[in-house]
């Protein structure tokens, strides 16, 4: 299955279970830059790479840390000292093979060595794939907050191999099956029926899992197309997300992105039913359960308010992301902390009623 | 004067003397993170910050120390904290006050915070103005070697005030001469009249200077339109810089980088002259004469061959910028070895012809 997302030039986006061993058909350059992480090189780097010799490039393996601390500027020197030492030129290309943290800093090592080399991403997990994968967005995290720098630098490829979805944790399936959820909502109302189905599992049947993937992407790929830079459309992609910036934040990265967005899609259902916009509270807060986040810490929302407030995309006031039905979100900048206290009131009564009667465990 | 630089979208680059003290009727963002170096800070920061303000901008000032160590990624990552510390935001603004080390460095920052935010140059020297100030390129070094790491992103506007160039040392103003004498070469020969017209001084009149300094900008920027992204055209601007960059790499930089293109230049007059193009080897040894480079090392060329194949922008074979006459440059990527061992003898027996007989100094 093969997508293209329509900036200029444009870049393709196949979508194929055994991908990985093929992708020497779709990456050309003298010589790769296969960037990737002690989790993922072990069971994929060794196949891409002889796919990629048998095309006739020339592969140098780079391996960093597993987890969000490789988003770090040091991280991005060391890799671009490497290219150097390794004698990378401007012809030359860098593979990102991994997740949304390997492709968000092997993309912006592609931005910046050299001013700029070709960049191809190889998503191995579901949240790589539906997410950061399409839209250009690259970058690392300072101590003072995530991917505060960085760089757009559009793929000149981007390669889903579904097959590898069976090797993912079933949490980390599940924290990716947050964004595409999301996609459905914004434009898809057959991804939100996609989801519920018993195919959709990591080791679902391939044609399956390929056509959900697709359609989600292609929900991201066509607002990206409209808005490269993030001025306009664009900010749509931000629904669930403000409240989760501020719950990632607050918690010190204890709640995972997938959850916290999960969380913040039902804050943001439910800001949006007060509002008497579309109710699908019953719906978002069925699939959160699904989704079975870390549980959300009880008690007000104050402390979480200067995060809600410092959001970077807020540029100085807060936008918030309301459905006013499937399909057709807006941009709210007038929702007052009234509206905010009452959707945290039901978000918390939602949690309560969670509370697992076998494991004493608080879930959604 | 007022030019545009015609990409999408176009800029300005203004070119008048006092226009420090008048930034502000030119750049407007909320907040303005200005970035000089301890040598330009304490002259023009204060005029520059008073004028900012009474335009209604909050001001930062971030100095870095003088010199080459601060295109830096350690360095980069210093004010990119910052920036974030003091809340700058995606509608704030980064404004260049010094050469080209520093603009590149600051350049960098815009590009990279946040994704990229405006940046502003307030060129203040002749080499910043005529060869830094347009074009795009933004950038640090890495051990490994210059201009490694770095982004094209193009300012949203370019301020040159001609009257600061008469703080300048006298070396540095002829090391930027050596780039406006090379747009005369490449586009304009009325530049190569002017510098040697006796008001061609850092101290000339500003009419004259303003003249000058904006027909040099004319010709890079009307380059760097028709190739933003060094594809083409753009590589005649690296006339005289193919031997200049092995220079300054074998000399470990001893020799500048105006006095090493000055170099460049006559190396280049010769091996063009030698193939039957124009004869421009006096009129450019009389120019280079009055640059007065320190002195070239004497030896063969050998150890210089190896940093001349490793040139970034070579790829993989030697490209030469030679001109067939004033203003027609072409690219030979068949000059021989033979070829540059005789360009190279020529070079030596100059700098033989040139030993100054007061102070034994061996000068071009």
């Amino acid at each position: 299955m093969k997508l293209s997302v329509a900036l200029t030039p444009p870049y393709p986006v196949v979508v194929e279970a055994g991908l990985l061993a093929r992708a020497g058909d779709y990456i050309r350059a003298p010589k790769v830059a296969l960037i990737s992480d002690e989790g993922v090189a072990p069971l994929y780097a060794e196949t891409v790479r002889r796919s990629l010799e048998a095309a006739g490039s020339r592969v140098c393996t780079y391996t960093v840390p597993k987890g969000e601390d490789s988003k770090s500027l040091t991280t991005l020197e060391m890799l671009l000292r490497k290219l150097a030492q390794d004698g990378f030129n401007r012809r030359d290309a860098v593979v990102a093979l991994g997740g949304g943290i390997v492709s968000d800093l092997a993309g912006f090592v592609a931005a910046s060595y050299m001013r700029g080399i070709d960049f191809y991403t190889l998503s191995t997990t579901l949240l790589g794939m539906v997410d950061a994968a399409v839209g250009g967005k690259t970058g690392v995290n300072l101590p003072e907050g995530k991917n505060l720098a960085g760089a757009f630098w559009q793929p000149k490829g981007v390669l889903m191999d579904v097959s590898v979805l069976a090797t993912l944790p079933e949490r980390e399936f599940r924290g990716g099956a947050v964004e595409l959820f999301k996609h459905g909502l914004l434009a898809d109302p057959d991804l939100l029926d996609d989801v519920a189905r018993p195919e959709f599992r990591r080791d679902g049947p391939a044609s399956f899992l390929e056509g959900t993937v697709a359609r989600s992407v292609q929900v991201k790929a066509d607002i990206v197309a409209e808005d490269e830079r993030e001025g306009g459309r664009r900010a749509y992609l931000n629904l669930g997300h403000t409240l989760a910036h501020a719950l990632e934040a607050h918690s010190e990265h204890a709640l995972s992105h997938g959850d916290a967005v999960a969380y913040g899609l039902l804050f943001a259902a439910r800001l949006a039913a007060a509002r008497g916009y579309a109710d699908e509270t019953k719906r978002v807060e069925r699939f959160a359960r699904w989704v079975a986040p870390t549980p959300l810490p009880v008690g007000p929302l104050d402390p979480l308010l200067p995060f809600i407030a410092r959001d970077k995309k807020h540029l100085g006031r807060q936008r918030w992301v309301l459905l006013e039905q499937i399909g057709r979100p807006r941009i709210a900048d007038d929702v007052t902390e009234a509206e905010l206290r009452g959707a945290w009131a039901y978000l918390q009564e939602a949690v309560r009623d969670g509370v697992d009667k076998d494991t004493g465990r608080e879930t959604l």
